[in-house]
């Protein structure tokens, strides 16, 4: 990682899978891998997750489940049908792919601005998880993927 | 990972993404990551990568350019405009995306075998560079990714 690294970290911690139906993907992902089908959860509701996409709050929620690999986190999210990020990218790209790779940062805000000061926009973020919260950051115009920042307290 | 792991492994040793313009594109992860431009080289040409899609040898080529990060590879993708994974992924979905995530295993040929017996064709092949040689597995259907095997000797 250089000095000038924009999220102060370069481990991947998380890949991000787009699916429309998690259940048979996640049997999919249990049966290759030889483990056990994670729980299958839905996101918190906007009385909590507070979620905002392209600055308005939305109810849009999603189905996760997550594979924890030697170093990294695989998830896969089934967007319900209001607009968010993830249902953008099912409906833009097709199932499949990945949607982001995320990062856990300090000082979320600050990358959020200087993200943004390079036309790399917030384009959604929730929370506040357990004390933490995520922003998606809209780089894909540059680095061809989404990122994710990850916050906990 | 459970011992019925089709891999013998689960180690994510790399995320590759299809670029359009991969010179543009590994300027702006060194940019955003503050590291320098990695080496952009060619695949080998077919007598020596002996590269095959579906079967059949294919003059394809594609671009390179690997950036380390801490925990796994990523690895930017310029396909040429003959056929191979890498066209076919760039035409199905566009520009950017995750191709693929890769393994680094043992007994390739035995795990080849596995995994088409599960309907996980091998699509696409080639070596032998530096005693290595890779194996893409059209685990698209089932895990709504692509896998790469590598195996080293």
């Amino acid at each position: 990682m250089g000095e000038k690294s924009f999220l102060g970290t370069d481990f991947v911690a998380q890949i991000g899978i787009i699916v429309k139906d998690i259940d048979k993907t996640a049997q999919a992902f249990a049966d290759f891998f030889g483990v056990d089908v994670p729980p299958i959860k839905w996101t918190d509701e906007y009385d909590k997750a507070q979620t905002h996409y392209k600055g308005n709050p939305v109810e849009s929620r999603a189905k996760l489940a997550f594979f924890k690999m030697e170093n990294i986190q695989i998830e896969l999210i089934e967007p319900d049908e209001n607009p968010s990020t993830w249902r953008e990218f099912l409906e833009d790209h097709g199932e499949g792919g990945v949607h982001h790779i995320a990062f856990i940062v300090n000082g979320m805000k600050q990358i959020v601005a200087s993200m943004e000061n390079e036309n790399m926009p917030l384009v959604q973020k929730g929370g506040e998880y357990d004390g933490g919260r995520y922003a998606y950051m809209d780089s894909f115009g540059q680095l061809k993927v989404i990122l994710e920042l990850l916050e906990n307290d």
